[in-house]
Parts: structure tokens; sequence; C-alpha cells
């Protein structure tokens, strides 16, 4: 079949690889219905995150179980399942916790940008639908699986409540999908930070009230000027830099949460200047799982339709021209039909 | 009347100051029924700030009201209150939304190791009793002031619930309200670091399941031991050293929230770090009046008694011996007869 492979900094190929195969009789075998490309397989991409040998890529899935391992009980082939790029057995303290992203099992996602995949701990990973679901709902299913169900767990980390006031920093899908979350738990007031037309267009579509296309000290001026000096209840950060991390933190109000998501790359937070903000702030993988069924009930019901973060939509033979087109952001995010 | 004055490292003098008088009309006068030195205290008496004028010190009272100012409505003379450290309005989005340790118009709180001490914004900071408490109280009411109120804290923003396993980092008298504060929040386990019998033997008092004396990675591996590996649900960092920090970030389970009271000195936390440790923070300055009225309720009602914290008591003429007894640690806190 075709798969995905990372050899080194932009140099990403669509080509010939095995089919996979059950390796545990925990796994399971998913014919993709479709898949796409993270933001974040844009560092191995960009050369940020080093490369020793070729990377399967893709870990954002959803599709039609193919065949399960001889100890997978709760899907069976023929169904419809959607699971989240972190591979957890949803039975461990940590998943207990609602922190399955920190599954004692756990293990990340690759190889998705695929038709076939194999996932590992089929149980605890994989949610089934309870019938087919219709063809167009594929791409908002697929969002659930990773960039979505990230968005909406910084909304949760952040404490979005009704009513809250909502900053959303970074206007990439993740921050767009924060945007949906925030609007979906019933925010009063969702502020989208971004400086782009068509990605500020998707924040109002999804339900951001206010639009602040300033950044750094401006933008920290605009959000007081918006909320009355006050600041926001919650803040999500969608991109992980020193600069976003920082208009997170002086966005917020005292008390705010700041709900973190972008893989921080190089910020160092000063202990006694983060206690006297009195920001409180909690980040790490999104334990998509915890939300999953949650997330696909929404979708399944068109309550929400996430998949529309999808701008460009290309076969899979044409995946490098997707991973191109998201790193000089002629894309917001792509979806690969498999 | 006599007073507390700092005057540089080490030298702090009980002497001849004026009496306080009414300076707004939203101030009040009280006469103190006792005081006490913070552990905070102990940083400019040790010369870790820098003291460029003679400060007045104490923050910590309670007392009998013997005048206000005349926009004062909700205290009279002749009451008995209880106020916060921190002065605050009580009225602004900061203080409505919990965080009066933020007002808008805060203050902090000067000059009450005296008999008397002003009280700025009397109708936001204090909290009447129904009627005079009787003496043997009087301890446990001015530890609500401060200690306990921020104990409290720290176990509220580390979002102790009941059956919760808690780690209290730091024996001090802070350390010990928060294993008091977890214990009434209904925490199932709570782990008290300490590495001496009289603080151990306190904390098993207000409340602790287990005593840890290792400290470092050999306190770390010791939580770990006792949590089955998982870790805590919530962590009290009352210190605010790194060493302090990264113990309580480690002895963390994934998803944990740290409410850290102790004022960070040289703490820098690694964004990259703590997202992957998964491990939430909230910490800052008190907002003890959010907590007061209940923590009062609970003295008066005799169902905790804080003021057990106070190992030494003085007359006010002997405060430079309180300040000794603390720096070396002789004494846990000491309460001042005015």
């Amino acid at each position: 079949m075709l798969g995905t492979i990372l050899y080194g900094p932009r140099d990403v190929r669509c080509e010939e690889v095995p089919e996979p195969k059950i390796v545990n009789p925990t796994d399971a075998i998913i014919r993709l219905s479709a898949t796409c490309i993270c933001g974040s397989d844009l560092w191995p991409f960009r050369g940020l995150n080093d490369v020793k040998s070729p990377l399967a890529m893709g870990h954002e899935y959803c599709g039609i179980v193919e065949e399960v391992g001889s100890a997978v009980t709760t899907v069976r082939p023929g169904q419809f399942v959607v699971g989240s790029f972190c591979i957890s057995d949803n039975t461990c303290p940590h998943c207990r916790f609602g922190f399955q992203s920190s599954c004692q099992q756990r293990e990340f996602m690759t190889g998705a940008q695929a038709p076939l995949a194999r996932v590992p701990l089929a149980d605890g990973t994989l949610v089934a639908t309870p019938e087919l679901p219709p063809g167009d709902l594929i791409p908002s299913l697929l969002a659930t699986s990773d960039v979505l169900g990230t968005g909406w767990y910084s909304a949760d980390a952040a404490r979005v409540r009704p009513g809250s006031t909502v900053v959303v920093v970074g206007d990439g899908a993740v921050g767009l999908m924060g945007v949906l979350a925030a609007n979906q738990m019933g925010a009063g007031r969702v502020i989208a930070m971004s400086r782009h037309k068509t990605r500020q267009d998707l924040a109002l579509e999804f339900g951001a009230t206010d639009i602040v296309s300033e950044r750094g000290d401006k933008g920290v001026a605009r959000i007081k000027e918006l909320t009355k000096g006050i600041g926001a209840d919650s803040v999500l950060e969608c991109v992980g830099t020193r600069e976003s991390m920082t208009q997170a933190i002086q966005c917020a109000r005292p008390g705010a949460m700041i709900g973190y998501v972008g893989v921080p790359h190089g910020v160092e937070l000063d202990g006694q200047a983060l206690f006297f903000s009195q920001t409180g702030m909690l980040g790490g993988p999104a334990p998509v799982r915890r939300f999953l069924p949650h997330l696909m009930d929404l979708v399944l019901g068109r309550k929400i339709e996430p998949g529309k973060v999808f701008d460009l939509t290309l076969p899979l033979a044409d995946v490098a021209e997707g991973y191109r087109a998201m790193d000089e952001r002629r894309a917001i995010k792509t979806l690969l039909r498999v």
C-alpha cells in the first residue's frame, strides 16, 4: 500500500510500504476513511525535531475496523471507529483520572497517513459509532481524533464555564477548535486573536464573538480594553512560543486558568511573576479519549462541524504538497483522501 | 503606644510609636486581642528583601473595633473582627471572582505588631463575629487572618476533593495549616513531608495520615511508593524554593494540581517539562477574605484548632526574641500578647 515517510527536513514522501499486521492480541487494523496532516507534523518536517531514521507519519484517523487481535472485545470488524492520537488502555489509574494521554501504557500513534493503520490497545483507544456514519460527516469525525480533542482540552483545562470570557491565543487549527469548544461550553464571550482574514472568518463561524488582530503588548492592551481592564476568565494558549505564552498570561485575570496545548518551545516561566499574576496553568498532550464519546455524539447529531477546519483536500499521493501548503500557511489543515 | 519597627537585617525593635488614626473615611481602628509573627516577616529580617526605610511590621490581626471612619457601615465599635493581611474592597471584579488578594484597591496590611492598628477599607476587609468570642479562641481566630487562610488557599488551589491523596511540601506554619485544610476538605490521605519531630507531631494532630521525612529524590521515591507509583492528586507547595517546587511537581500525578503559596525565590519553570508532566499550577497571595467567614465559623464551632500552630507566646516587648526564635527554627510561630 501507499504510506507517508519523512526522511528528513522537508523530505516527506508517499511511497510503497508494507501493510500493517496484528502484532499484539490487543491490536486492531483499521481501513481509514480519511486521514490528515497535523500542525505537529510540521516540527520534524521543518527540521525542528531531529529525525534519526525514517518516520512513518500520521496520527489522526478514523475508519472501518478491518481485523482485530484475539484479545480485543469492544470493537469488531465492520464497525466505524475513531481513536485518539494517544494510545491508552483506558483502565490504568491515569486513564481513570481522565488523563489518558499519560496512560501507564501510553504509545503515540504513527503511520496513519496511509489507507490502513495498526492501532495498539484497541479496546482502550477506539470508540465505535452505533452505525456507519454518512460520508459527509467523515471530516468532522476525523477532527475529533486530535485537533478538536486538543482544542476541547485547552478549554476544559482553562475551565471555561457558561458565561465565561475566553481569549484564544493562536489561530491555527487547534486554536480554531478551541473557539468552537469554548462556544459549546457556553462561554459568554470568545475573543479570537488572529491576523488572517480566512482564519478570522472561520473563528467567527465557530463562535468567536470578537476578533483581536493586534499581537504582543498591543494585543494585550486590546484585550484589557474589551474586558474593562479585568482580563479573561480563561485563556487557551494554542501556539507554544515564549511570545504566545507571555501574551496568554498577560491577558488572564487573577485567578484565571490558562489551558496550554501548544508544545512549549523555549518557554521559561518565572515562578515569582507567575505567583503574583495569580494565573493558573494546566496543559500537556490532550487526553482526547476522555472527550471522544461526547465529541463524536456532537458530530453525529450535527451540533458541531469541526471538519470545516480542513480547507485543503488532497489525495494521499500528494501528501508532500499538503505539508508544504500548511508549512507556507496556504492551508490551515489538509485532509487526505486514502 | 509600643510598635514593632524593622530597621534592617536582624534589627527589629519594639519601641514607642504614634497611635494610628483614621485617615480615610473607610478606615477602622482595631484594638488587637493578639498578634503574631509571620514566616514572611523573616525575609526582610534576614535581609532577603531590601529594607530602604524603617518598616512597621505585622499583618496578622484580630481584635475589637475601636473607631470607624464616617463611610464604614458593616462593622461598628465594640465588635470583634478578623481581617485578611490583604486589604480589599470585596466589591471589585477581582474580589467578586474570589481573588480578593488581587483587589483593584489592594493594599497590604502593616503595623499590626502593636496594640492598635489601622485597617483601610474596613467594610471589605473585616469580618465580625456575632458576639465576643471566648478568650481561648483568640489564637485560632488570629490564625485565620493569614496562616490558616493561606494553607486553606493552597488546598483550594490544588483542588483537594473528598478522598483525594494530598502531599504537603513544607512543614512550616503554612504547610501545617495546609494539612489541616486538606483534612477538613475530606482528603483520604494527607502525606506531610517533614523532618522535624515536633512538626511531624503537629501534622499528625492536624490530620496527616503519613509522614515522609526524606527529601529530594528520596522523598519523591517515597511518595511514589506510598501511592503505588501514581503520585498525588493534589500537592500543596508551602515553601517557595527551587528544590521544593521541583519536589512538588515530581510528587504530582498527571492532571494533578499544585497549589503553591510559598513566594517563589529563584524558581524557573521549564515550559516543556511542565507540559509533559501534565501538572496544573495555581498560586499567589492567598485570597483569605474569600475563606474568612467559613474559617471563623469552624473556629467558633470548635471544629478546628489552628491556634495550636503557635508554639511560643511572648509579650510584644519581646518581639525581637520572637523573630530570632522563628529564624533559628526554635519556634514554628510566635504569638504576641499586646
